[in-house]
């Protein structure tokens, strides 16, 4: 790794890149490779590769006891897992979800023919606004997705009371908040569901993966119904369905890395701690803090910023592709300006102005148990120099 | 393994059961479980484990290449890939289907708020019969699915007649059918598109998968595209979709499986032909054939239990499940009458005639590679002493 002091040390101005290698804001986390090779091997022998195994069966049980909640109902991604907790609820019409979120969260609707509402989010916080869920509630609305954006926390009890005084359910899409808190209880038990990913992507990982937590002894019924076609027994069909199972090879990956949680959380806490001290005196450039009261899995670093930074956000991520730095904007431009949104509500813009701002100062960087406090040392320095050398 | 002359040998009638652990219908094959480990190591080491990875891009050209057709693009399952060849080709309102197929056919319009509309199939080749498809077409009618059950030939040109005759698109459910031909022309070359399973019980398996084969170019992409929420680079999302991606660990497994097709499909060819040698003489029970003028997986023993037969359908199946042998009543009582289509058209049974009178007498027999000679000579005998003993 080069020594970034200057502007002039910068691959954006003709130096040579800081990393040969691109450095992927979530490259996957992977526990002990010999763990998950014996397991893999176990598998074959038995011959039982999907359907409701023993792995899966395993997998769940564990994922219950992680979040102490009665079920995890596993499935072969989180996408699905959404678009099985909407049917199961008997969401349909309108469902009011963030439009800064990533795009499953309103694909999972409109792939069923429901139509998202994309209410505004709180400026500071990133996540649902209250007022402004309030505000898009119509006749034809049938539930809220709250999603717990970053693994932080989120006003549960406000869009609860919402929920109840309409008499619709509200659910939440926690892809991002695998293992996490809120008031000292952990995520999974709050309002009908919730809703769990573990792509390749999060900080845990079962190459593709979801989970719904629930409980709801009935909910997590009819969702392990729907996940296998609504087959009770061999050849009865008793309810709609689709294929969400996910297969033994996914829930051993899933074993082996629980296995070594907590050591894949702990890299992220320190390198959490690493860019906070990094970036803690650089003008205009905040980084979103985790709640040290609360459980947290640290696996986003999440960058903003504001007008009064002397680079604009996007000069930076150029900066920091030329350094191999993969640094993303996400969700950037909102759900809102994407296809078939953007068709569908033109000026839904209009509605959504804390939205258009985050997602116009949002940056993600690189973390996770392949990343230091060298590695980080080095993009933070690449940060400096942009900020410093820009017009 | 016990041998069966006479009823009293059956376990039905207090014997001992023929097989000490279950003979499962469709119990996976599986390669070469050294290659898949060294697969499994090289993806952990490589760190990427899904989103279009090398190991599914090389899965799609081996499978195109097999195939002799443009295009493979692989899925998570079967049932995502028929979503997401529905929805790529614009389908809504009604689409026709038989309603003697598995139910992920039904489903799969159904999860996507487009109506299935049930037409009756040929009683001898079991597959949708043209002129029942034409009754069945109404101003609503988007597309048709055709269903090549068995993996056996099905009438592709008079369907195909039809779907141009109302300008709507014919698609293929080839779930049954890897690996075959028609008219010497391998399939997935026909209609829009067609859409394999790899289920673990399919003769080939991705523990989980599924595919979509099409010579179309457009259509390919938009696939492509609706797979991994429409997202084209990094940002932009630009179609509606839905998560469908295979990941590399299932592509691994089908890499491998793909080495092992030929003596796959000869085992099952060979089980095929004892089966026929051992049936042949049995009155009033049908052993559905192959065409050997084509090519064939010869995955499924399927026989049909016609009135001249002594013993009922449900008969044989209750001898044979006492035996350890786990026969199946595929796709009993029909589509039709499962929910929720036997509460949206509680009398279609009336117009489906031949669907009620082949759910009703067909049973599949265990073959694969784990199953040989001298046990398929022990179920066939255990059905001859149940159809001799029967009443």
């Amino acid at each position: 790794m080069k020594s970034i002091q200057t502007p002039r040390d910068l691959a954006i101005n003709g130096a040579s890149p800081a990393f040969e290698e691109p450095l992927h804001v979530g490259r996957p986390n992977i526990g002990s490779r010999e763990n998950f090779l014996e397991l893999a091997g176990q598998i074959l022998d038995q011959h039982w590769l999907s359907n409701n195994g023993p792995m899966v069966r395993k997998f769940e049980q564990r994922v219950a006891d992680y979040h102490d909640v009665r079920h995890c109902v596993a499935m072969c991604n989180g996408t699905v897992a959404l678009e099985i907790a909407i049917r199961a609820l008997g969401l349909e019409g309108e469902v009011i979800i963030p439009s800064y979120t990533f795009i499953a969260t309103a694909h999972a609707l409109s792939w069923q023919a429901i139509t998202p509402v994309f209410a505004d989010i709180d400026i500071t916080t990133h996540t649902l606004d209250p007022a402004a869920v309030r505000r898009m509630i119509t006749p034809r609305t049938t539930g809220i997705i709250g999603v717990r954006l970053w693994g932080r926390s989120i006003p549960v009890e406000e869009l609860q009371s919402i929920a109840d005084e309409h008499d619709i359910p509200l659910m939440f899409d926690s892809a991002h908040a695998f293992g996490c808190s809120y008031k000292g209880k952990m995520i999974g038990n709050f309002g009908a569901c919730e809703v769990l990913s573990f792509h390749a992507t999060k900080f845990f990982n079962t190459f593709e993966g979801g989970a719904v937590l629930t409980n709801d002894d009935k909910l997590a019924e009819t969702m392990r119904l729907m996940r296998n076609f609504g087959f009770s027994g061999l050849d009865n069909v008793i309810h709609p369905g689709t294929n969400g199972k996910m297969t033994e090879i996914a829930a051993a990956m899933g074993l082996v890395n629980l296995d070594s949680i907590d050591e894949m959380v702990e890299a992220n806490r320190l390198n959490y701690m690493t860019y906070r001290d990094e970036l803690d005196a650089l003008p205009g450039i905040r980084l979103l803090s985790y709640d040290g009261s609360e459980r947290n899995n640290y696996q986003y670093i999440v960058i903003e910023i504001s007008n009064e930074c002397t680079a604009s956000r996007d000069h930076i991520i150029k900066g920091l592709h030329a350094e191999n730095v993969l640094a993303r904007r996400y969700f950037w431009p909102g759900c809102h300006n994407m296809t078939p949104y953007k068709e569908l509500y033109p000026h839904s813009g209009l509605v959504l102005p804390n939205t258009q701002q985050v997602a116009d100062r949002v940056i993600l960087l690189p973390t996770g148990t392949t990343i230091n406090k060298d590695i980080i040392q080095t993009i933070t320095s690449a940060i400096r120099a942009l900020t410093a050398g820009a017009q």
